[in-house]
């Protein structure tokens, strides 16, 4: 028998210990070794926000196994003889010498360990800005587990009023939500004109909106360019237009950085984004050393791009494939992927796939898109809200991407699409798509295929429509163009727009044309409560000889702007 | 300008009137008719049971728009200038002549309607076994508003104590929960062996134990072959083996029938399952005849073959179909099904798409499956448990089937499988699949995700697994196999199968080998709680010289049958 081959891991929270798991299942026998720099292994990152939010007491849940097992070096070593060395820094790879030099961070002990396939996954860290106080007690990030212990002790203790959240990405809003629930008056300080950049702007101020109604603030347009501070501790941010801030706590969340300094000190191509370039089987540029999670650069299935995909599940997946591949070499491939994620801020789900419309022109692609609102159940089962909007190549018609917001079920929908894209599939597929209804689950036309069908009619040239912040444009530019609300009486008097429009039922619109300019060629805007009677408005009128008759998509219930009640 | 098109429509409640609304929006001039044989239009049939369980009091939602409009002839009248005649049947068609005669069925009037397109949306009608007694007053379906009203109604009054239900499908199980919900004590009575046979045995047990725990009776295995009564009024019914049965109520499920008989007078070609043939523009044998909803045949896009799909939401999809190609002929198309379905019973999700490995292995496809269980979200977030059968083609290794029941949300999961079926992806596509992660919606390897990598695995031959029914045969037979079961004491204490399993958790294995069979050719069946340290268990095993283990896959959490505790 030969000796038994030697796999070293770098990096003990996902993507590693996927990796030796895999390898071990494959090779009973192989020496696998894990070298993880914090104290604890396989800590469940993604919960940290809900831990710290209240939504569960117990911190052991985070790094226990399902079987209640705390993932500890005897558990490692127990149930997969794995090695598992922890508060352990890989600090050198002599790729000559196949060694790996390690540093035992309590003792500061140097030992080198030999390796035959090497694995790293040092993951990510958080961006932080080069801003005067940053170093302030106070200001923290919601990375580590350390991280999450510190803000779950300032629920605990109550010890914040005031906090900001620098950052309106995803994990900004996690962190938001977390900070609200534990009753803390939180604001979210991007410095962009727009919250969570996946979105397209529309979708962005609807999920804003609803942050407020949650009593947590969002300030747009400035960056902090100080953090203010009094002996050592936190006391306030400034902001670029000057103003100042209170807060005894400042969670930045500007995005992540790949964890690639070991890899590029060792000589490994590192990609156009900072991380490590790996190939389809995860193999960096030294055929013996792989590279998984947020540490490397991966594929969008969709622009054939390289991007990084810094997410716990894409994570979990390289950490498989490279820890099959370590073993047997090229019997395991990670495509790429679809960009696709999620999150939770308060009632709303926020999910997306593929690329949003300003990603897609950005890229110089020929799309259409569609937004919808709608329930995801019938009424009389309680149906919420979502609104979404679907991207398509104008050409193929094969679908780019999806969002889709709101309190109704946004998970579902968003992993539908996720899978017709991973299929490349059409327009065409989605609009006659075989989903699985009944009444508690799904309309008898699915949101997604209701959304399809919208962006059909649009590539058909079926349908003109404009976007509700096209149509805010045009409003607030004064543009002379007739709006025309084609809802009930009744809906018209709970809710209207204010925004000079018409009231026209539907059912009366036929008999009722007289009112409407008799100039064929004005710009007649339409819509009703979601725009399907508006689609169905403007058929009429378009069959009756008006020109330039345009759908406002998504209706009332996707206008993010103020209204008139 | 030519004289306006006459489409005429048979049918109200679903495909009809999506055929008929369709047409509208294409031709604004069009003369459009409905013929709808009840006295309601566009009713949510699919929603009767949730009327008739009380999950909603109002009846008029049922039959209104979301915008609270009731789809009356008037309101088709106003929003869509669509005639439509109620309570009036078409009796015959003359296709020489191109016209359709019609009976107004209060006061029997006949008339004739001509057409120059014509749509059949017949829909289905449901199966009365040729049983004695079945016209008795209190043998019931629930088919109809009508049928949905006398059920509610026995809700209302409390007037009946004892039910059964004659049919163990989708319809029989959503009736089944209604009248349990309206505190009535209800019976299926199923004369196979299995209830909802678009399932495997084994899923459909774990369902049939979930309607146990909530109080409603099952009977396998026997067909009535009577409904007994007094005074015309049902008081019980007759089984095969001679069991009598006392109720009040009699609901039978067993099943529906495309209404296809019109079409048949007609001469239209009807295929070999009884509903109207048509092709993928939803045309019939006569191009300017189409067809529509339950009362026609579709294609399955799995196995090609045609097949009976009445289904609320193919009957919508249909008959967007057939209205497109009305106006514009051949401008759209139905492609087909993937077998899709769904329903809720109590506090299960039962899901389906594709071939079950019965249906499957009927069809002669070589085939694998890979069963598991898990739960939808993370233990720290209130996960909820899912078990799912996965199956695929074994060389091409294309998905062709999945199955998923239980608390958690099945819903996601078919929608994510239906859509890859759709894609003709792999389960190698599966396996990366880039899914929608964060705590509240999905482990960080998703549910569908964990059930490719198992079917790959077993694919590649890395995992021997066995069925719970193959394992409980052979615990049946005294099969000399050694059983192991791998969890911790802890859990073991908490819930065995004692089915003579030994315990030896998962991180004392391999000190502990010389407590098993020595002979290495021994069956050695192994299992955990879902069965993933199971497969760990069987591999160290398999590496150290045994060479006949396999995993029950899905494990404890799977089990259906009587456990020791």
């Amino acid at each position: 028998m030969s000796s038994p081959l030697r796999i070293l891991v770098i990096g003990g929270t996902a993507a590693g210990p996927k990796a030796a798991a895999k390898a071990r299942r494959l090779d009973e026998f192989a020496e696998i070794t894990l070298i993880q720099r914090e104290p604890d292994l396989s800590m469940a990152s993604c919960g940290f926000p809900y831990y710290v939010g209240g939504t569960f007491d117990d911190r052991n849940l985070l790094i226990g196994s399902p079987a209640g097992i705390t993932r500890d070096p005897a558990f490692f070593h127990q149930a997969k003889r794995i090695k598992a060395l922890v508060e352990t820094e890989a600090v050198e790879i002599d790729r000559a010498a196949r060694t790996v030099t390690c540093q035992h961070l309590p003792t500061g002990e140097r030992f080198s360990l030999p390796y035959d396939r090497l694995v790293i996954a040092t993951g990510a860290r958080p961006l932080r800005p080069p801003v005067p106080g940053i170093d302030l007690a106070g200001v923290t990030s919601l990375h580590s587990l350390a991280d999450a212990d510190a803000l779950r002790a300032v629920r605990d203790q109550q010890s914040v009023r005031m906090a900001v959240v620098v950052g309106g990405g995803l994990i900004g809003f996690e962190v938001c939500e977390a900070l609200r629930l534990a009753g803390i008056h939180t604001t979210v300080i991007e410095k962009t004109r727009q919250i969570l950049p996946f979105l397209d702007p529309h979708l962005a101020k609807l999920v804003e909106n609803h942050v407020r109604t949650h009593g947590a603030d969002i300030l747009l347009g400035h960056g902090v360019t100080e953090f203010l501070g009094e002996n050592g501790r936190l006391t306030g941010v400034k902001l670029d237009n000057g103003t100042e801030l209170p807060c005894e706590l400042a969670v930045v969340a500007v995005g992540v950085k790949p964890n690639s300094a070991l890899a590029q000190s060792a000589g490994l191509t590192i990609g156009e984004f900072g991380g490590i370039a790996v190939n389809e089987f995860m193999q960096t540029s030294d055929p013996d050393i792989y590279a998984a999670g947020d540490c490397c650069e991966c594929t969008s299935l969709i622009t054939g791009q390289q991007m990084n995909a810094p997410y716990g599940d894409i994570a979990n997946l390289q950490g498989r494939v490279a820890g099959q591949n370590v073993i047997n070499a090229d019997s395991a491939r990670f495509p790429g992927v679809t960009q696709t994620g999620i999150c939770r801020i308060f009632d709303y789900t926020v999910g997306f796939t593929g690329l949003s419309e300003q990603r897609a022109r950005d890229l110089g692609m020929e799309i259409e898109t569609a937004t919808i609102a709608g329930t995801d159940i019938p009424g009389f089962m309680g149906g919420k809200l979502l609104v979404s909007k679907l991207v398509a190549e104008r050409q193929s018609g094969r679908v780019l991407g999806f969002q889709c917001i709101g309190p109704g079920d946004a998970s579902k929908r968003v992993a539908t699409v996720a899978m017709a894209i991973r299929g490349q599939l059409t327009v065409a597929d989605l609009v006659n798509a075989d989903l699985p209804y009944a009444p508690p689950y799904s309309l008898a036309l699915d949101h997604v295929i209701v959304a399809a069908q919208v962006l059909e009619n649009k590539l058909a040239g079926r349908m003109q429509g404009l976007s509700v912040a096209a149509v805010k444009t045009r409003v607030d530019q004064g543009a002379d163009c007739f709006i025309l609300d084609v809802r009930t009486p009744r809906e018209f008097e709970a809710m209207r727009l204010g925004i000079g429009e018409t009231l026209i039922p539907l059912g009366a619109l036929r008999d009722r044309l007289h009112e409407l300019p008799q100039d064929k060629d004005r710009e007649i805007i339409v819509y009703c409560q979601i725009s399907l009677r508006g689609y169905e408005a403007a058929i009429i009128l378009s069959a009756r000889g008006w020109r330039n008759v345009r759908v406002m998509e998504g209706g009332v219930l996707a206008w993010p702007y103020p209204r008139e009640k």
